[in-house]
């Protein structure tokens, strides 16, 4: 257990001292995964209509343009592209999860390093470093919140209150801060963390993440300039671990740096919802396919589900696709009608509206099973003809006893960057990607994906 | 007392409704007295160091320069000039404070407001009556939080998460927001709220404030364009209140609106320090006056403090000039030594290592007096030669109970602005702003304070 009297100065210290070679192999390929992960997820949502709203809103006020818009064909000042790239990457709800903590670390922390990667040359070592940090300091800082022996609040975004850490020390290490401005980078970006879970199924869902990110990379900024915040920005008295958490797990925050990595417990997600609706799209998928079930014989559908799943995702006939994604009733009913779970299925004139998906829900009833870890379910049918079929899945797809493949990783990535950049150019962003660790300009890779 | 179903739509509809028109004479004149205080004290924190440091790190992303900073000869896009001009208004901790709620409304209101009213053309009327109604809803929200009947934490800023809904709705009105969108640009700013007090005597202090200033502003914009939130941020499930408050008083946020005002309640600060500190320095500087007392003669001060001052200010020895502006010790020490309590009292090089007021320090001490209130502080002074005195202030200069006149704002305005426009323009100013209410173009205001 570490002392809580400088773990704001622990982690600044770690932060100033990282570099690429240092990290295991497995920790370098995990940066190098969450990097191709939310550069698909990135250009995926960047046409995406809440991404046009807020770029269209904040346009007129925006500066030079030096940093990608991934997918939108234009470039902005880097702190706008920060927050319209990290809006991208999160819209769909398809970015990626820490497998304890609720928290979609890599969008935020790659946001703020692909715009400093545009403003300087950044080595692909550099950047994956870097990337590898800023998920390290966020998924850390968010399972010392709430995950046990930690106590906190579910009301929190996790992502929102913790990805300006991310962001704030993969910037700040390729703007090469030494320790106390790292320490001052901290604690500026976790004076403006904010959010919480009320605004699910909103537009303000990646809005959150997304001003993390940008507040994240401003705080490097800033703190690079000479700006000052409070060295004990953590720990200190009304400091930032007492006002997110009623007890926080201090050696879950610094203990083992180096030595012990959160980015290996990081998890893609295969379907574009809410992570903890992942385990119930894989049990009815099962079903339908076990069973070969026509979704009209079935009488009704009983869902033993997580207490993560009931929190988050207990929502019945969502109105729009920014409800959808936090509904688990519309995946079910998607998954038994059509037999898939793709984003086109979130889409809120032919899916959400859908008469056939929409009087499914009915039928479907989700029921608390408190012991169920998230990334589990069990779903039950019941035919018309009084029969029953049950799948129980103990660890879904995407999960760290599952993981994604990287060839499943690369045909989620195709599935979400083709439409936007075509299939000759999606082939050759994917080899790219790949190869990033031996590139000597990782901004040539948003340059590829403008 | 409210019901909480549905009070962000009360608060939005209230917003969108809102006109000078209705505003009761002494609304409209507390609103004008806010606006007076906070240019002066934006001015005369224009040229401060930390705005310095924030502008140039920042100011190679900024975009289109139609908004004024404040005394700084240039102007920037206008969610660059919001943070940069209330990051200006509150780095000397000068500005305004609401009577119970710990929270220094104008700053974000103001710099919103003045943003809008460059980019269209503003009614000095319109103008006012957005100040008002931001004010208003800011003080409102942070009663609520904290003051009882309720039960909040001391731990959060109190303008960094309640400046933004005042931010936003007073940008909302001036953009016509209807009370859908309205709702929206509450529920955005809101999402967006943020600060906790760890940074005292840090840069971040005026940052909490500037970043409420300009998410709220760029939270009435993304609304305007149709981007979503929750329709019940404060009360829903997960919500504001929730996170925020561990009893929230929805009477004080929603009760009689249009009736009570708690803009009324705002007040002015005499001196550049956290307004916890006044009483005391009312008492020291009359002590001074009414004894003749010398310095070198006082053996020692033991200082009455109420729970306010104890808890935010207890801080001797501070190291540099953001560190004095909550030190009890380092204000009792000018106060005796200098007869004064000025702007450049906190200097970091010839007023806080001042070996004389580094020394006096020493001898001061404060204790807890638990039922003293925030404006309230004795304070006795204990000779060489053993005589004592004792002077007890029941209401401090620039409480409600003794609110600044006219006069004294005029004093304290030009006392922050010839430094930077010089007497001539000052004096000029100072006429137009008493007179903004018949101006059809408030943004000139801001024009002449280039």
């Amino acid at each position: 257990m570490q002392s809580g009297s400088a773990v704001t100065t622990q982690l600044a210290a770690y932060a100033a001292g990282h570099q690429y070679s240092d990290l295991p192999a497995n920790v370098r390929q995990e940066a190098l995964r969450s990097v191709f992960n939310i550069l698909g997820c990135t250009i995926g949502g960047a046409r995406h209509n809440g991404v046009d709203t807020a770029d269209k809103a904040l346009g007129g006020f925006t500066g030079p343009a030096n940093v990608t818009l991934f997918g939108r064909g234009r470039k902005a000042d880097a702190l706008h592209a920060a927050l319209i790239n990290c809006l991208a990457s999160s819209i769909y709800s398809f970015d990626d999860t820490h497998e304890q903590a609720v928290v979609h670390p890599a969008g935020p922390v790659a946001s703020a390093a692909f715009a400093v990667a545009e403003l300087q040359l950044v080595s692909g070592e550099a950047f994956l470093a870097a990337v590898a940090l800023g998920i390290e300091l966020e998924c850390r800082l968010c399972k010392a919140l709430t995950v046990p022996p930690a106590k906190g609040s579910m009301a929190w975004s996790g992502t929102g209150i913790t990805g300006g850490i991310g962001a704030a020390v993969a910037a700040g290490s390729l703007l090469g801060l030494d320790m106390p401005a790292m320490r001052m980078a901290i604690g500026i970006a976790l004076s403006q963390a904010a959010g919480f879970r009320a605004m699910h199924g909103t537009l303000c869902t990646p809005l959150m993440p997304a001003q993390a990110a940008q507040t994240g990379l401003r705080a490097a900024f800033l703190a690079r300039a000479g700006f000052t915040s409070s060295p004990v920005a953590l720990e200190g008295r009304y400091g930032y671990l007492s006002v997110f958490s009623d007890q926080p797990d201090l050696d879950a925050l610094a203990g083992g740096l180096g030595e012990r990595f959160e980015i290996l417990r990081n998890t893609y997600k295969p379907y574009p919802c809410g992570i903890v609706i992942h385990p119930i799209i894989d049990a009815c998928l099962e079903l339908r396919r076990t069973y070969g079930l026509d979704a009209s014989q079935i009488a009704s559908v009983a869902i033993a589900a997580s207490p993560g799943a009931m929190a988050l995702c207990n929502n019945r006939n969502p109105r729009d696709e920014m409800q959808a994604h936090v509904s688990l009733h519309h995946w079910t009913a998607v998954c038994f009608v059509r037999g898939t779970a793709r984003i086109q299925d979130m889409d809120a004139d032919t899916a959400v509206k859908d008469p056939l998906l929409m009087a499914f829900q009915d039928r479907v009833a989700a029921n608390l099973d408190p012991k169920r870890a998230s990334d589990s379910a069990e779903v039950t049918v019941v035919m018309t003809d009084g029969s029953r079929h049950t799948v129980n899945i103990e660890h879904g797809i995407g999960s760290t006893a599952r993981p994604m493949t990287n060839a499943e990783l690369e045909t989620k990535f195709a599935g979400l960057v083709v439409p936007v950049l075509g299939q000759a150019r999606t082939r050759a962003l994917i080899d790219q990607c790949w190869t990033l660790a031996s590139s000597h300009d990782a901004g040539a890779l948003a340059r590829a994906s403008a």
